[in-house]
């Protein structure tokens, strides 16, 4: 039932849509892994065809996801180790670390609204030390290697009036960092994925569909340097979990013993007449909805101090 | 189907839910009323019956409503007529305002989670009198009348580990104000409600049901003082839209020439069934999610101001 | 005295410690004026030449200073009738408000420093409008003249590893604005001034003595378009009020009957020797030390908002 | 010059202030400890009579300062170490850790100015369990001994019209606690210590000079529980810092030769004199200013998680 696929910023939920529906994607490969000492679950979704960014409707590129069922769980040493394992895919996505990188992190999202402070509260534990290399030079920092690390928290557009992209473009070009690291909150398809999966990219920041060239959008192609970008589902939208609940209704009575008869009657409809069906039941007010959980507060506090010290890891101790 | 009524914190919603159903309730008298300059609609439920109580799930008692679609609309002149409404039935609770008050106002609810953040943003722009009155005198004012205004923040039990109610019973005993005014973030039973309602009632805040006396309730029975609390809807709970859809679901194919067959099969299951069938539909992690406007951080904003300048309204200015 | 002279970010305060000194400065013209029944205090400094601003050691401009002694009180009415002076003055430095305008916004300083954080309390309030002309035309304003308002607040060096001049004319290079507008807190010359003074100018940001032209200036003639910039003084350095207090005791010393014979010695010691004097009582730290008072988050809550319906008065209502 | 004394709210620079005068001060004893690994310099001041206390200006107790030069420094490791001497200390001022503790950990302070916001900051990375122990019992938590803790954050009187000591007093009265942890920004007598020194006392927050029994005290004597307070300086008074400068100057005058003779002068003064002399030179805005580190932000945030470290060391690991 491809038809009712919502939007999902998780290339692993994209991937899973397919697979209910038993259809084998070309151009993209996927890989799992499990980090059995920390009970991760490690997959990486690769795009490799433009036939499969069209399918799978987000850009080419490399897409790790960490899944980790007790990343909400308030344990100091459990999420050392997370940050540990983060901060090793990252660099595997940064490819050669023998060089030294003059990096800008950026944080999106809105520092007003809970679930979407992620990027906000990342940038404010980092460690910047692009102002003291420029005053007093990498040899003052002791180290062979020296990090250049810049941050900024550009805003939303309520608040600002401009696109992020526009802001984060003038930036980099005022100040030439070589990578490109984006922090923000994300959609995700189901509840159940929520504040507990880490998905890095370098496919950085994708409005709409993610596929061709979008002018705010905030990759490779538009910011002319390497595009990280690193995020968490913490809102689902309210749209997504009406129409989770009508699919299952529709299941129930298509299982159920008692109500077979009405699964029956649901079977002469094509497509369509479901799809009809279902726009009905969602009141207009609900695309501007989000749905998200009550201790939010608690999980953006914990996982945003998982991610900047996972960033921190990366580019202070070479 | 009052058997599917999902919890609401709004008298008027839960009045609502009756007349869908044909139903009179004896011992609840309503009226309605219409501002038309401010385009305000007003409407008083007073329950004056154990009966009532019983059958709202709510306790004896008035609850004012006003409903402002505007409310939202970032129009500063609007909001201070606003507060001027607001202060006018604030007053009526109230009741006889010829003598002094020493009130306590109570911000409830959680400061880091944004629409649950309306009391505390309201207890931040007070004007706060107590202590002054208290060092240098009520004639050192320079009015007749001078209540003396005191306000706190409890935070939510996930912060401090203690109930609300136990916070507020033992600021009162030791400081002694003579009336609670309490404000708070409420849960709707319908997304069309978020943000342009404000209930006012003199009933309190009760937990669960609301009929009996809880420990944990902010009324004037536990309190020993009367208490009036104020409360905006900010979000629904997401089990609330999902029963929403499915109740529409139904409807739609009660009514829907060619869903009749469905809609005559479903009028076959008792009301059991469809709970049962309806119960199966909601993943248990939506128990612990809610449902909020995307720019609810300008609407916290905007509100919080507009309820604080009436309570400032009802006690500067005699 | 002028070697002892110490900085300070108001226009108005260089000129006095001339006064002081009874020197008449070339190619500087003051006007001064009261507005009765506001009780504003309007100071306007126009430095017209080069010789009079190294004599000031700040730029070639006009600085119109008004000053309120009220200004800290809590009354809202009053806080309007500032709003509404200000938004005068900021148009007469705007000069021709025939045509529409395009402005950028900045807030400067450093949110989570209380004294520091005016410039982005100001964003915060400020009616953005760029996104919605952007996107539905500014005929659907329903205005004749639709200014386009942006707004930035792009943190403090310590938080961002870059000079906000750096990332202001960035986004200046994307967006296009056509003005600037820069808002900051000050720090002043006497504790005297803290809070409730404003200061307007064409002058911009000027880093150090504020003469020649800087790259970390935001002035017009490094940003390519006006820069007009309002400043309140909410901090005095540590070292100024120390540097204060000496000096009053020297005064004391010469003045007072009993300590005559004091200051018939010091008066036997040149600059040179009274300046070395002075140097030893500083204890280093006092050079990243600020003085400020204690109620400043009240101070600037309600400053932050005057300044911000000033600006929504410019630039909303043609 | 005992005259001259300011208040200072560390023991450790009352006890120094009779140093410089050479005097001994009966009923008071100390101890100096140094750990060579995390170069932390431990002080024990114990009062131990009343003419101690008088002599002091502080009430009978155990005062415990750590002074670490390096606890400014953004070292995760070593902050790590500090937490760990830090909740030694604090067991140690505890005494008896064999039985179950029911704490209440109360932080003082003004969140919304930066030095002001230790207390509520400490309070926010707090582990809270007394609402999970009430609800599920002890044996859930899988430990054998298992401390309940509870927080608050009361506030302080310019936004709550009471004082803090009656929120906490009401607070212990309905939930009963056994022990009462305070931590409170404090006011240094001089800049070096400022952020970089920690004093633990059993003698609680003592309000003026801190000897009799005060009412708005938070003490073991007006809450009927033991008190334990952690402070750090984050502040010093602006008029400290203006009478340490003349009392430089003076000293300088007796010293220098080419100003021998200016001491001279003074030296035919009298106590009274000088003291007449100094308040000359302190305008009365002084009184309420405070002088702080520009960085304080950052160092906010590091030494309230370093405390709130310890704390959660001391009840969650028994």
């Amino acid at each position: 039932m491809s038809e009712f696929r919502v939007r999902t910023d998780l290339a692993v939920e994209a991937k899973e849509s397919f697979e209910e529906d038993n259809v084998e994607i070309r151009g993209v490969r996927i890989d799992e892994d499990y980090d059995t000492k920390n009970e991760i679950n490690i997959t990486r979704v690769v795009i490799e065809t433009k036939n499969g960014a069209k399918a799978m409707g987000k850009p080419m590129g490399t897409y790790i996801t960490l899944e980790a069922p007790n990343m909400a769980v308030p344990d100091e040493g459990y999420h050392r180790e997370i940050s540990r394992v983060l901060s090793k895919y990252i660099k595997e996505l940064l490819g050669d670390f023998s060089k030294e990188h003059s990096v800008l992190i950026v944080g999106l999202g809105n520092r007003e609204v809970t679930p979407d402070s992620l990027g906000p509260l990342v940038v404010n534990n980092l460690l910047i030390t692009r102002h003291v290399v420029k005053e007093y030079g990498k040899y003052a920092m002791g180290k062979e290697l020296v990090n250049s690390v810049s941050g900024i928290v550009p805003g939303v557009m309520a608040q600002t009036g401009m696109e992020s992209a526009e802001i984060v473009k003038g930036v980099i070009k005022e100040t030439n960092p070589d990578l490109l690291i984006v922090v923000d909150a994300l959609a995700a398809r189901s509840t159940k994925r929520l504040n507990r999966t880490i998905q890095i990219t370098d496919t950085g920041i994708n409005p709409g569909s993610g596929v061709g060239n979008h002018r705010n959008a905030i990759n490779s192609e538009v910011m002319g340097i390497p595009v990280i970008s690193i995020g968490v589902p913490t809102v689902v939208d309210a749209a997504v979990i009406v129409n989770d609940a009508m699919e299952n209704m529709l299941h129930a009575m298509e299982d159920a013993e008692s109500l077979k008869s009405i699964g029956n009657v649901l079977n002469t409809f094509n497509v369509a007449e479901k799809q009809e069906l279902f726009r009905e039941l969602l009141s207009p007010q609900l695309n501007t909805m989000f749905v998200t959980p009550k201790d939010i507060d608690e999980t953006m506090k914990r996982l945003s101090f998982t991610i900047s010290e996972a960033l921190n890891m990366v580019f202070q101790t070479v």
